[in-house]
């Protein structure tokens, strides 16, 4: 046996940079049945996940290793063209172990929620056959195929804008696809669930609810969908990526110190959630926006209160976060009715739900009056869709200058340059997706390593 | 009948100043008894008060009218020499209306609460006698006698630091010593929360218990002392007083917002907080400072956690006051028992409660290190008991740059400045008395209007 040609392709800024392949492991089975022409292979599957963000906030699990939640939650799935995972798993009988890029770095596969992941897909692995290229992996195969995976988020990782969600949701469609996993939805879902609690509202479009569940294992805890994304599509979304200089709490570790120690946790998980778990859903089905904007803004507001009734407290939000929210209370209180609706997840960025895009021009125009760009840079101030910028009436840093004061504010009004890095505007979106083109891969077939790095 | 003789002696920065006293009302049944000598007199009492820190807090009322809490609370009271209120009362037959003045300003005095106080202290009044001046004044003759106020703060009224707490005890404590009233503190202090909740809270020094009460009147919604300041006189008090440019929400509105949309309030109330102030009871009579500052600490943060949880949500933290949370949570983490209790108000400013001295002189270097003077005076940057500043070993501006990073902070440490806006080191204190020197009396008692002014 010889090991594969591989060029010089290495990942640049892998910590540990690989040399060639090794030969494939003698004595496996695998190995004993494959041809020389089989153990050169590499198959590969891509697909792109969605990042969500909940309305109805979970906080809080009930069982740390199955990641089983002590409350149902609610969330809207976003954009993928905005904001979602796109990743590339890939299996060869030349591979010695499992490896992981991650927007181009190589990390380590060593948590145990990969391991979860994988093994909850390999076991679900059906028999795979590439005609063409000679390929056939029997289904008991997979359980000795190392993979290797390459992902890559099209917004900032450290964000704080659910990466993970994304990320998980992904790795574990792609692998089903990859491994011809014939499972629905639900349990593909479940299966994301133990990767990050959120990834499980990642598998759908639309607004979707993750069910606690009852059992012990975790088998009901997974995601649904409640309508798709063209069921309520005027809604418009304005992400405000807020400076920070704090190190903020992990939500994992977090989550753990509340349910550990707030006295309010429990309360919330047991007698307001659900209250509000059935409102959220009759507000989302008859498109009540007025409603849904009082559920979402309390809902974010408790699970921050839940976070500072924490031992040591947790703090999310900073005084732009709370500047954000006097922002929008004000300018709703003006209106007499809801018009945006916020939320915050584990940092202090602010998701900002308008009604339409009428609406959502009138918040940007407030936002970029409040929050000038530091940068002399408008086009790097707006991304997703940039167009929200013309029907606000900016096409210009002068533009911005040249805002009146939100009639609301009261004059006059402080403006805090540099404390909003840059906004996002996107809208609900749809589900994972399997891309097909090759520009899409990001593993090189004749290498089986993540590209471009 | 003819006018005092006022001399040309009124408030100089009263917005309505007075003209010179009118002679008193006609036919009233005062008048016909009183002689020409008795229409002359100015009868006052000065008195002086202590402010209070909750330790477990009061949030939120069940009768707004009476002031009844949905909670008890325990707070501590503070040294008078370093917060406290001072208040001269006066009476006279040749006052037309009752008038105050606060910090050397004429106020209405048309609000419901000083009205409450006033009419409570008046049921109670008794016969008064000065045989040295000719003064005789019935129980009866008090329902027709107006009153001058003058009151005065040791301590920024502005700071968010309980001066309406401190402003109602001394009122109520005062007026009770000029009209002679016979009641006991606990029924003192009934009447001073309906002027200022937590006012009834400073009638006592050292630990004192405000119990809710059970009665629709309120009767028995007062305060009773736990222990005296003596008790527990190692504890060292240090308030960062918090630079805010945010306007707050008053503790009034908030709270009944908060009892009106917060879900989590009546859980706090009736659930979480009377274990609090069972253990707080047990913590306080055996000097245990690891519980009292574990439970202090974290009713605080409750405290908080329902202001957020408040439709629309209230942020009396920012910033500022997270950083002085991290600071102390580090530094009791890397002691491994706490070594200092925080506790946060209706406002940025940070209370800080030292297990002793030496403590204090530890957490004073930290809160110097991290938050040095803006203004090159450091006379000014330290207030109340400044002697803790040669116990931290910093006598001038060099000493405080000179001071290295506290080892639990890890490198390198953000330093800001201008931050807070001083300190004030202060202690457990006694609570009201009665003021006989002339030099402390603010009324003067010839003209019958606030001195100095």
């Amino acid at each position: 046996k010889k090991p594969l040609a591989l060029g010089g392709y290495f990942p640049r800024e892998s910590r540990s940079p690989p040399s060639s392949l090794p030969p494939p492991p003698r004595n496996s089975r695998l190995n004993s049945m494959a041809t020389e022409a089989q153990a050169q292979w590499v198959l590969t599957a891509t697909g792109r996940s969605p990042t969500n963000i909940a309305v109805i906030k979970y906080w809080g699990k009930r069982d740390e290793a199955l990641i089983l939640p002590v409350n149902d939650s609610i969330s809207v799935t976003l954009d993928p063209d905005h904001l979602s995972a796109t990743t590339t798993v890939a299996a060869s009988p030349a591979f010695p172990s499992d490896r992981m890029w991650l927007n181009g770095k190589e990390i380590a596969l060593s948590g145990g929620r990969f391991q979860s992941c994988l093994r909850e897909i390999r076991k679900r692995a059906r028999d795979v056959e590439d005609e063409k290229r000679g390929i056939k992996i029997k289904k008991e195969d997979w359980e000795k195929l190392h993979v290797h995976i390459a992902s890559y988020n099209n917004f900032p990782t450290a964000a704080g804008l659910a990466s993970s969600a994304a990320g998980f949701a992904c790795l574990v469609f792609t692998l089903g696809k990859l491994m011809n996993v014939n499972e629905d939805y639900g349990e593909l879902s479940s299966i994301a669930r133990q990767g990050s609690g959120s990834a499980c509202r990642s598998i759908y479009g639309g607004f979707v609810k993750w069910c606690m569940g009852k059992s012990d294992d975790g088998s009901d805890s997974m995601a649904v969908q409640l309508v798709d994304e063209s069921h309520w599509d005027d809604l418009v979304i304005i992400i405000a990526v807020v400076s920070s200089k704090q190190k903020e709490t992990s939500s994992t570790s977090g989550m753990r110190d509340t349910v550990e120690t707030s006295p309010l946790l429990q309360y919330r998980a047991q007698t307001v959630v659900p209250g509000r778990i059935l409102k959220m859903e009759e507000a989302i089905k008859n498109r009540d926006f007025e409603s849904f904007a009082r559920l979402t803004c309390a809902d974010s507001n408790q699970f921050h209160a839940v976070c500072l009734d924490t031992s040591p407290p947790i703090f999310y939000m900073n005084d732009t976060s709370h500047r954000i929210i006097s922002l929008v209370e004000k300018w709703n209180h003006s209106e007499g009715t809801p018009q945006v609706a916020y939320t915050f997840d584990a940092g202090p960025n602010a998701v900002l739900i308008a009604r339409n895009r009428k609406t959502a021009a009138l918040l940007l125009q407030r936002l970029l009056y409040c929050f000038p760009p530091q940068e002399n840079n408008l086009d790097s101030y707006m991304v997703g869709d940039k167009s929200i910028l013309s029907s606000a009436g900016v096409q210009s840093l002068a533009d911005i200058e040249a805002l009146p004061p939100p009639p609301e504010m009261k004059t006059p009004t402080q403006k805090f340059k540099g404390d909003v890095s840059y906004f996002i505007c996107s809208r609900p979106g749809a589900g994972p997706k399997v891309l097909t083109e090759e520009r899409h891969t990001l593993i090189d077939s004749a290498t089986g390593l993540a590209k471009g790095v």
